[in-house]
């Protein structure tokens, strides 16, 4: 989205700024190459975006929207681990790079380095900032156990499912620009609209996310399409496609999931999905908690001319192709 | 040390109250067990002592005690991933116990729970407590790299030895100290001195542990006496060894490096840290810091009176025998 540039080049500047020493280099040089990755930077520009909302200007909110960034950084680093990621946005991965306790202890320098962060924000509202932020580092914690725990389960429901998602991805950009909205001395029932705008954005945007990773268009993706069918993984689109199934596709579904050859594994779950309505489901959740976004946008106590940029931010990660 | 016995009692009962919920098991469950451990609780007793120094009943600091406490135990719980250690406090480890991605994502939990304990502690100082808290834990994790770093190292020297071990452990206890002491409107000048005194302190109580590993009576010791020497640690009793030996004095003690029989390996070596004079040269560097330590406290504008307690602990720790 090409109206975010000016505030993604704030970002970037910031996080550039960062005081991550020489010494000890096994520390701090995983830092430097895992931040300088590059990325979205989709949350902390949430926090400038949640400020400017209720008048605050984005300059002036800039150490809490770096704070966000890293912290979110920080959970790539130690998942990556957790998942025994080889590569991150096509680069090695800190413990493939270095090793693993070295994955383990910059991730966790990473996250005090968000609390210092926050710290230096300097503000008046320093414990609300603080109760607002633990509270979401617990709860996307949480998500990501849940995660590793549907691996070896074959009875997650969608509505765990949902909650799952709400908790790892979610809660942290609800969190992201209820802390602009903090620092812009928004009233408590701005606070909680904004949040939970964020908070049904980050569902519908992971729903995208487990359609795109099916339906993307191979040319314009950048990585492999079709990977979560290929390693069996527990997504929405997995999930309703069970629920929707008869018998016979049950079946079907069942024998693709052990499949050696992955390109016909592929193609005819991705046909199933597509007979049984489970594409379609997906998308109308999609469209539900998009709508639900919306409406606690509509209701916030500012002129609609001060949202049209989260509109347009919304409306951009529903349509994006990747 | 029986004094203290109301105040470990006091931070127990506080350690119970963490908020653990059942919920997700595999993340909470660890938590409750390891923070069931004990151990000896020492730095959270020393905030309430910090605060009690300059005035402040121990009860009005247990938060932020607590938050200490806490802290440790995050940090121990990935320290033992690192050292692949089996077991901690006679108990299977979190890693061992449960599984590595548990180790690494529960104590990240339990990290923000000392965050926001420090929050619950609800003071007019928090910036300053966090500004505290965050360098801190930072330079813990520094020391921890510089640890690691160490194993792959032979040219560590005497110096970079103390500093490797000031970051890892003292500072830790220099910051427990300073907590109860913002909390109690210490003066500027006061802060820093109790915090040099927790941090002499500390570095005598780290020199201490490295002798007593191969010193300690094996019946009072309650783990293997020996155990640096079979690992080829390095410590400042093995530095002192190398640094002191005479050419065939060095020969023989790189010889028992690589021995099999572990008992006369640690007989030897324990000789030659005797004759050599490595163990005085050990002992009168804790006492170096132990006197550093005591002009700390000496300096500070209190009643000698109120100083009993802290001076009693720290005399303590300088003659335990486990």
């Amino acid at each position: 989205m090409k109206e975010l540039s000016a505030y993604t080049e704030l970002i970037e500047k910031e996080i550039e700024a960062i005081d991550l020493p020489l010494s000890p280099d096994n520390l701090y040089a995983p830092l430097r190459y895992f931040m300088a990755l590059g990325g979205k930077r989709l949350r902390p520009v949430l926090t400038l975006l949640g400020a400017e909302l209720f008048g605050l200007e984005k300059v002036k909110v800039i150490k809490a929207a770096t704070a966000i960034e890293v912290f979110h950084n920080f959970t790539l680093i130690h998942d990556d681990i957790m998942d025994e990621a080889p590569l991150r946005r096509g680069k090695a991965t800190v413990h493939e790079k270095w090793n693993q306790n070295i994955g383990i202890l910059s991730g966790d320098v990473l996250f005090v380095k968000a609390y210092q962060l926050i710290c230096q924000q300097g503000s008046e509202h320093l414990a609300e900032l603080m109760e607002l932020f633990n509270r979401t580092a617990i709860e996307v914690c949480e998500g990501q156990q849940m995660d590793m725990d549907f691996e070896s389960r074959s009875d997650v429901t969608e509505e765990e499912y949902i909650e799952m998602i709400r908790l790892k991805t979610s809660v942290l950009l609800g969190c992201a620009l209820e802390l602009g909205a903090i620092l812009a001395n928004a009233s408590e029932q701005d606070r909680k609209l904004i949040y939970d705008f964020g908070q049904h954005i980050g569902i519908a945007f992971q729903i995208k996310d487990d359609i795109l990773d099916l339906y993307a268009d191979p040319e314009k993706f950048g990585k492999q399409v079709g990977g979560d069918v290929i390693s069996n993984k527990k997504t929405l689109l997995n999930l309703k496609g069970i629920a929707l199934a008869d018998l016979s596709q049950k079946e079907v579904l069942k024998q693709l999931s052990t499949l050696d050859d992955l390109e016909l594994k592929v193609t005819r779950t991705k046909e199933l999905y597509e007979i049984t309505g489970a594409r379609l489901a997906c998308e109308a959740e999609m469209q539900r908690h998009y709508q639900f976004a919306m409406t606690a946008l509509d209701q916030i106590s500012v002129n609609d001319s001060q949202k049209m940029m989260l509109k347009g931010l919304a409306a951009y990660l529903m349509e994006r192709e990747v």
